[in-house]
């Protein structure tokens, strides 16, 4: 996998990816990255990438010409997507991470201000993609939640540390609660049926928390499993 | 505002409130940033933070000892509220933005590899928040998530760059198209309403367009504005 993100905070982009999990994987060639600035390809002396909305308003809109040139100079891979971040696109979740996960290229277009000049839209068509209604600063986050959700499908980002089979939303439920170290921890115990290594009563404890905290904590999820499994 | 993350990886946090916006308001005390590492508490002579699972099963879980004793380091300030990032929480949106701006201090429990041992949920009682139905290597872009929203909410932190008013989400519509420099782009020229100076007519095409966009990419915001509006 190769990522691309066009970005006017490059460094967002690449320190986080230089941490921990994504650190590994990128060493190990699971997927590339590389960030190109539309600043550098700005035709304004000033090197400026925003400027005033026509009609009027508060904030700074962002030109088309610095991302539109910096998205023509990005090679393209066959089998490549072009995404941009924006409150306004189709709700990130499981199923279209494990979809974006089948491209051999995400390029990716993080927004700042205000906004884009709507021509970018017009010119690139990319999908669009939102982690939630809620706004933020710019596209860097959400690119990033979106590299690392894909990552975690790539083989060999997850080693024997970590697993994405139990998972939340794996099966289409929450993750059953997790117990570690100590046995005791004040006053608060792991649940026997944990301890005593019969694994039909463990797989069937675990099988009903799921149910039972999807129903409470996500009735909505709730709702379509049943509806599938047809309980 | 002041925002408390507990993380296995500071310098995530860190180095994204230092750049841009978030970099502006923090160093101009609209807010104040506090990270604190759970390894630092660990009782464990390796320094572990994780064991495996009782019960088995792949993954490590993030053990409750040094979780709750960081958290037992953190000053409380009165008005203070206590989250944790997680896939199974309530889905972060625009309404409870608002709603944690209103606090004085959010401690954030940020996690990593398999997830949290229930103990910890079960000491600290958290109110469990999520970006999205989708699984992340950590609770710390969750939380950034959190800070960048909030922030924004807080005053000071946009200047006159910048506007909170219009974004998406603002009046439970998707934004406008912005346009900006040059007034013709590759052969895309600019609307031409914008460019005529009557603001009646500006308005009433940037409603239009707002109510044609949420209609086609979120027909779920908008079913629910024309509820509301009664229109």
């Amino acid at each position: 996998m190769r990522f691309d993100v066009l970005t006017l905070f490059p460094e967002i982009i690449e320190s986080y990816c230089g941490v921990s999990i994504m650190k590994r994987a990128k060493e190990g060639e699971v997927f590339s990255l590389n960030t190109v600035n539309p600043r550098d390809y700005t035709e304004d002396k000033h090197k400026k990438v925003d400027d005033t909305p026509y009609g009027g308003g508060a904030g700074m809109v962002l030109m088309p010409q610095p991302y539109v040139d910096a998205y023509d100079s990005v090679e393209k891979l066959e089998n490549s997507i072009t995404v941009m971040l924006s409150p306004q696109g189709e709700p990130l979740n499981e199923k279209l991470v494990i979809d974006l996960a089948q491209y051999s290229q995400i390029i990716m277009l993080c927004g700042h201000y205000e906004g884009f000049d709507e021509r970018i839209r017009d010119i690139i068509k990319p999908k669009e993609i939102s982690v939630g209604d809620f706004v933020l600063t710019g596209g860097e986050l959400p690119a990033l939640c979106l590299i690392d959700a894909v990552s975690r499908k790539l083989n060999g980002t997850l080693g024997r540390r970590e697993s994405a089979e139990d998972d939340s939303f794996s099966n289409g439920l929450l993750e059953y609660p997790h117990y570690t170290k100590p046995r005791d921890f004040r006053g608060y115990k792991v649940p026997e049926v944990l301890l005593n290594g019969n694994h039909k009563d463990i797989n069937e404890f675990r099988f009903n928390q799921q149910l039972e905290r999807t129903k409470i904590k996500r009735p909505d999820l709730y709702e379509k499993y049943i509806k599938k499994a047809d309980l």
